[in-house]
């Protein structure tokens, strides 16, 4: 079943004291996704009338098979934890009108607790319905003009396994995929990003388009999911 | 109720990789506790014919009411993060016997994903569970010789609130207390650590005795339920 | 003339000591591009009869309008050069077979003397053709065993400008691009590496393969000129 | 002897620019404790009409018995190091009325020159006397109102010892101590911080109240002793 | 010819965006200086009525014989550069007018390409060139009032290769150099900084006046080769 | 007086557990000098059939007028404080035959507790007393092979108030001083290190001479009291 996403679980209200929080699972992956409303923005964001959305992406130390050390004890943040925190800000920075939140930061922390593959596309899936939950509580406080909300975001991975096009890989599959891809899309299907990678030879125009049609089919799945989980 | 525990929950196997996983709850507090084994040791402890073990405690930016910075993207770990890490590694050391597991060295990762009050005693009280899984894993790999664990481990806060001793404070009777207490017991009531800290006024040997009696109580309550939860 | 490349300049051998080195030109992009042979590998490498190679990304504080801090000064790398850095190093290791250099690494630096969009496509392009000269370098002194160079690589970016799509887009043009892309080619038009980003508006399935199309005409004639480089 | 305090002495005026300095000296420890004057308070404390008061603990690279790496050399604080400051400065507090110096900042810093156990508690007891000149000095200047200190605070560490209650340890006697505590007192003689930790076996409440009894008679000396160097 | 300076070729404009930008060569050396204007000045600066000015050098990994790790990889500023920054600043401070461009600071960034001895000299030297350039940008734009520049400045190295004295060392004699002194100059012969270390054996007042005799030559033609750049 | 050192005093054996240490002090400055025995020497230096010295300056916080931050505690180290440890290194490194003390590494901690002035100058000069400690400490234990030490060390600080040369300049005379300088010299006077720094207006070569003369005679004193130090 290449074209089938794992089981997916959006959990909602997670945490007790954040304003949106999920805890979204993608088979054995396991991200929390917790956003944060906070009453100013930043320095350089000062009086532009607009408001503020920014991510973190981090990992438990045994989040993956063998334990990893802790970047907060190393000092430093690496490379892949900062590039899929970046990944994730923008992803949902898409979807945001800033002007009907203008003065407000959003804070999205998505802490992977357990990692089996697709750690970046499901919190941002995640990420998105914490969001929203957010921007509901923002609403409610009338910290909002017009909606925040431009379209819902939601990503998937694709590879190539055994030389066939598949949705949703698993830790072991995306180890032997032979190209890589991560794909991150509005709720009608448009793309916000795609991020393809040779792991091994390089790849056709072809091969991109069969997994660019796979990805988006996921999201299709994807988005049906998490409009259930917000109308819960 | 002042000699009650909150609410705990101890739930293991949380996690699918770590040999030892505990979920542990006291109240609104939760803490993932890892236990992780590694079949080394630290390099000053070569050649010495014991095991080593070490813990490391953090929390979830948006584990509290308002959201803190990460110690990872600060480059550095606070004071505090580091002395309770270094409290549940001794409260640990305290119940095992190197000797019976030479050669490997478990490391304990507590991270707090949600807080609200005694978020360092939850953490030793489930880190000792993970820990016995752990060494039942070892154990079943033959990687021990005797019995790794002299006694069990639990901990708990005591505080007084109001001019009253009080056991298992919540974040909000923690801010108000006048006196407050950590108290690290083994299973058959004596002593690992006991750290008591005067806030606002200096407290009297009194004083003191009665917060180590309701902490005493205290363990009794949380060693049973730590066995309960082995034995399931 | 959306499809043309801007000015491109290749100067191999800009540094006397570097066992390659390119100073490569993008209009006003200039990226010095050193290719250095280490005889060890990595740690993790050894006792593996394979070779290694890794790049590092960096900018000169005025390579800019305006002045940027140096991050040696901050004392961190920042999330971009970290990840424009595992980029180029994953595009070039795209087309090296490690078998024929085993026990050599080869690291290459990419300084970006001054900006003008495009720093990590000329970055990647140049530093193929340094990386060809620390081959040649190598082959030489007889430590290499068949030919490390599987395949040429080069790499350019593409945007949506005013509604069109647009090859190798200057700074300015970037800043107002819709859609940016950027995409890493073998010599023989397979690809490498494919991201695209929405700036903006979410972008369509067409407006991704006009982009594509773009690029893979973009990247042809990259190729001939490393080649002409390469004969010089 | 087991109750008796080592040799005990405290120079006042040791720095000619501290608004307060001691070097305190406990048996073979010899501590340097300097109080800062500062005529302002933290951001997170400005316009609350009080005082505030932080300390800082360090040790010499050749302090010890073999030298180590200084912390800043190695770029980062040890764990033992903060959680020493931290005590310093919470005890300190507590004898402190922050409405008496409003607007001002009390900086202590501890600097071990020479360690032979007890460095923390000779750090207390060296830092309120130098304590007490800064309020002195800021009294002659008129930057207090009403009197700043509430009470006196010392400190001494006691241990178990060949199965022997025993008064402030040194270095040789600290490493073989069973149990090994660190009590905080007021003048009078109420408790401010207590802490006890097992080294090897867990202890019993009867050996806590052997070490608190004993640790109590020692700050009773100390407070004397305190007394006497502010009266020369 | 153990007077005469190597090649020396200093090109201006090299850089776009810089106000004032310089690559200097002395022989193999190649640095690249670039003045950077900012309307404002430091905190501590503020108010005083003065502009101010800063420089920071760093070299390329490769710029030398063999790579050495990136500064900003490893986290931390050697000390050998941050030296080189702080006197590259202190010699251009020495023959500014800071009461002439009162609000701005202007800072020198000195980046080695090319390493063959005397990277720190060729970077005065080039340095002033680059801020004569910024200065007169600052004139055309009114930023100024009076002169900003007291005097030119200029650099170069001596040593004692052989038993001789030597005017502007290359690497392989630096290496071999009994006595290696860097001497600072203005335009009309005066010193702005002599350091001189004996590498190997002490040395005599003779030796010493020997070298600053050769030295102060050097800069004598050094400000000629300043002057001719400036016409151009 | 312009020719005359302040009041020095150089205390052996300050510290019980250092192979040698001297608190060294001119006027108001105090130094503790500590110099530790290692019998290893660093990777690079193995196998080389020599020895190795190292130095390290820093300064505690209130050594000064106003209380100043740990580099500790900011997580690097400053230039000022490199720049010195490495003046130091080099400075005693001069006077030291490697060859003599095969495999062994000495380290110089200097650590400045009160500063008035000529602090680096100071501890230069303290630093071979404590150095010659530890070669006799390390004599008496058939470490040596020959003698390590070619010849003494000493420092002083010369510069130019109200238009006179003066030598041994204390805090107050150093920040006015027009040209500032530090001279290390042998016990025979010939010269390790000279470093003169123009403040203010550049300086004549007759200024660096007068200057010059006055240091030496200064060396002279100093080298007199280091061997009395060391007789006693």
């Amino acid at each position: 079943m290449n074209d089938q996403l794992r089981h997916v679980r959006i959990q909602r209200g997670w945490l007790d004291h954040a304003e949106g929080s999920v805890l979204v699972e993608f088979g054995g992956t396991r991200v929390l996704c917790a956003a944060s409303v906070q009453d100013s923005v930043p320095r350089w964001r000062r009086d532009s009338g607009l408001g503020w959305l920014t991510a973190e992406y981090a990992m438990l130390p045994r989040a993956t098979n063998t334990r990893n050390d802790r970047e907060s004890v190393r000092g430093k943040l690496g490379g892949r934890t900062q590039e899929i925190s970046r990944l994730i800000g923008r992803s949902l920075r898409a979807c945001v009108d800033f002007k009907a939140f203008a003065g407000s930061t959003v804070t999205i922390d998505c802490d992977v607790l357990q990692a089996d593959g697709g750690t970046r596309t499901a919190a941002i899936t995640g990420a998105y319905v914490a969001l929203a939950d957010a921007v509901t509580w923002m609403r409610d406080r009338k910290m909002t003009k017009g909606d925040p909300l431009i379209s819902s975001v939601c990503a998937v991975s694709v590879g190539v396994v055994g030389g066939e096009p598949r949705l949703d890989l698993c830790y072991e599959e995306d180890v032997v995929a032979g190209t890589d891809m991560n794909v991150v899309c509005t709720g009608d299907g448009r793309l916000i990003e795609v991020q393809g990678t040779a792991e091994g030879a390089p790849f056709s125009r072809e091969e991109l388009n069969a997994l660019l049609d796979l990805a988006q089919l996921g999201c299709t799945d994807l988005t049906m999911m998490q409009k259930e989980a917000l109308a819960r």
